[in-house]
């Protein structure tokens, strides 16, 4: 039997085929991107859930509208009003099996094969898989502490004119943990403002800062072309599957509402209620201002053993915010050879190749700390620094 | 902006857009295929929504994987064993967010453009939407009283080798009621065993039968290349949206699970393991039994109604089970018309068009009886009676 192009050049994820191994009670994981379950406001679901079953019946498991449920698409709009100062209707959200299934919609909608999507380097692992199902032509543009190197992204739309759009994760970026800086925000608008590109901003941590100062979208509310992807996986609970696409371009809207019912006909709807009465009847804000201290800790924890353990030469981010520490080893040394090993000793990671659309065999490797205690952390970092001791040149000296 | 070729062959779905009219208060709707919701098993579902939480804490809201929660499909195994004589195990069963995604996962496995499709004519709108964004060449075989046509389907299979898929609906079929005869699934068998091509199966109504026997698949456990697709949308709740892809093919499953990873990493967890509980917990067969009295009542009204009020020309499948009734009416009569028409008496249906890949201005159209009581679909009928009678050569003779 043959199969499509598409799904033979698309890589099935390393982090999901990993996750059974990883997930081992025996060992420590930074692999995954999981939040950590002593954040999930489990009463005040169960509050939620017999409320909105008291209130809305039968309406909670029948078919809904493609578009979304009106009163959480209302909640999502006012929120962008009140935290951003953001414009944006009702009808500029439509509701996402989880923000995965906007990035395919996106994708679908506006990928022909060969068609050049630009991603940051290195990007978000879950775009690339998704993307890759469109064909498209990958243009890397690296990724510096403070964002996109704009030379080179005005260089690659300057000379390249299949490209419909860019992806980028300015908070907390997936895998980096880098945040776009102010003036970095303001030069890539510059750039992107000249071209007839769609500009992406997958926004799923930006919530989650606990050191710096929340900083304006990219495109968001200026670019004509400007699409947003938000998520309650990071602050409410991913087990539900609720995203959000928010774009004023209603020709593009319109296109994205055909792929989703093509894909899905609606979003869980029950879901939806349910999560529209917690956050209405809730105070979210002391919610995730419990995440932020929690992840805080817990950054500083895995920050500090880094610093105590990994030999000097192994370069890090230190995040303001989000999930995940990008660790850069020496030149030459394979983040894929370091992780067998790892496993080894027990403990688990997710080596950088993944996050590359060009490059193997890479020195670079995410780590996360939400979902391991302060006391984990030490343990794992300070086994894996040894494994970096026997592969570096560097002398442990403890 | 440049759209994607696919999006733009793509229609958007007739049914869902004008759900926002037929749903008015004041509307009598036979367009929607919505469960009656008073069918909706809602007291239960909260008791297992609280044991669920109770016995899984934190589990039903975190990240979950790819291929489902696997009491669920075990669940599911045990099913097709019980009520088919089936031997499938739960690696064969990969849980989908309604069952449109399958679709929507085995169109994007199988398909480059052009690749050949075989539709049933008429066909599922849905399906011919998911489909289409794939951009295939569709092949329309006949549907008759008792299924496929076989010959023009050997005929099909045999002068085109780009086909990839035959996709059926086998059991009161949508759009049409009609269901495949023993003697015409063992047909379709011998034709499509010849051929290296997926036979799909796609099966949300199959237990709703008050009036005939039980009969088996296809293609189903015994054609390699099955597939099966199967929903709770019409036996418990759609609002959830859990479908689920069974095969025993492993190549074509690990493809499937690298679309759906890419589409949506997976399907929400906590309605997984709610509907699990749901299930285990009460009787299916019971409840299942109480909906097809409610649709066998509606079906025979619908059927009474018909035979009373419209035009003797006009002809009508007599299904026995599932959600809908087929109509054709006098040859060159724009099914199109009378539901503008009828929408001005404020009565809805479904015109024909939707469910063909090649036809249009058709004189077919479908009528749902799920979601009405009795005397409102006496109404109902009588009304758009009136409207045939007006474009009809027939008098009306009360």
């Amino acid at each position: 039997m043959k199969y499509s192009d598409k799904i033979l050049k698309t890589p099935s994820s390393f982090i999901r085929n990993i996750l059974k191994v990883t997930d081992a009670p025996d060992v420590i994981s930074f692999a995954g991107g999981l939040p950590n379950p002593i954040s999930f406001p489990i009463d005040e679901m169960q509050q939620s859930i017999n409320h909105a079953i008291e209130a809305n019946g039968p309406r909670l498991f029948q078919y809904s509208t493609t578009e979304g449920y009106l009163p959480l698409r209302q909640y999502i709009a006012d929120k962008y009003k009140k935290d951003h100062g953001l414009d944006f209707d009702p009808e500029d959200i439509l509701i996402t099996t989880g923000s995965q299934q906007a990035l395919s919609l996106i994708s679908q909608v506006l990928l022909n094969k060969g068609d050049g999507v630009v991603m940051e380097e290195p990007g978000y692992l879950g775009a690339i898989q998704s993307f890759t199902l469109a064909e498209p032509e990958f243009y890397s543009v690296m990724l510096e502490e403070d964002g996109l190197n704009v030379d080179q992204l005005e260089q690659t739309l300057a000379t390249n004119d299949n490209i419909k759009f860019i992806y980028t994760v300015p908070n907390f970026h997936n895998p980096t943990g880098i945040t776009y800086s102010k003036e970095k925000r303001e030069a890539v608008y510059n750039v992107v403002k000249n071209y007839d590109v769609v500009l992406i901003e997958d926004d799923p941590y930006g919530e989650l800062r606990w050191s710096g100062e929340k900083l304006p979208y990219i495109g968001a509310g200026r670019l004509e072309n400007s699409v947003l992807l938000g998520s309650f996986s990071k602050i409410v609970t991913p087990g539900m599957r609720l995203g959000y696409i928010v774009t004023k371009n209603k020709e593009l809207m319109h296109h994205i509402n055909t792929a989703k019912q093509a894909t899905d006909l609606h979003t869980n709807i029950f879901s939806q209620m349910v999560i529209h009465d917690y956050l209405v009847n809730n105070d979210l804000a002391a919610h995730v201002s419990k995440i932020i201290n929690l992840y805080e800790t817990q950054a500083k924890a895995m920050l500090s053993a880094i610093a105590q353990y990994f030999p000097s030469s192994v370069k890090y981010t230190k995040p303001d915010g989000g999930m995940f520490v990008w660790v850069t080893l020496e030149e030459g040394t394979s983040a894929l050879d370091v992780f067998n090993k790892a496993m080894e000793e027990k403990v688990a990671f997710v080596p950088g190749d993944p996050f590359y659309t060009t490059k193997t065999n890479v020195n670079t490797l995410r780590l996360n700390y939400t979902n391991s205690s302060p006391e984990v952390i030490e343990e794992g970092i300070k086994r894996l620094g040894k494994i970096l001791y026997s592969v570096s040149a560097e002398k442990l000296t403890v």
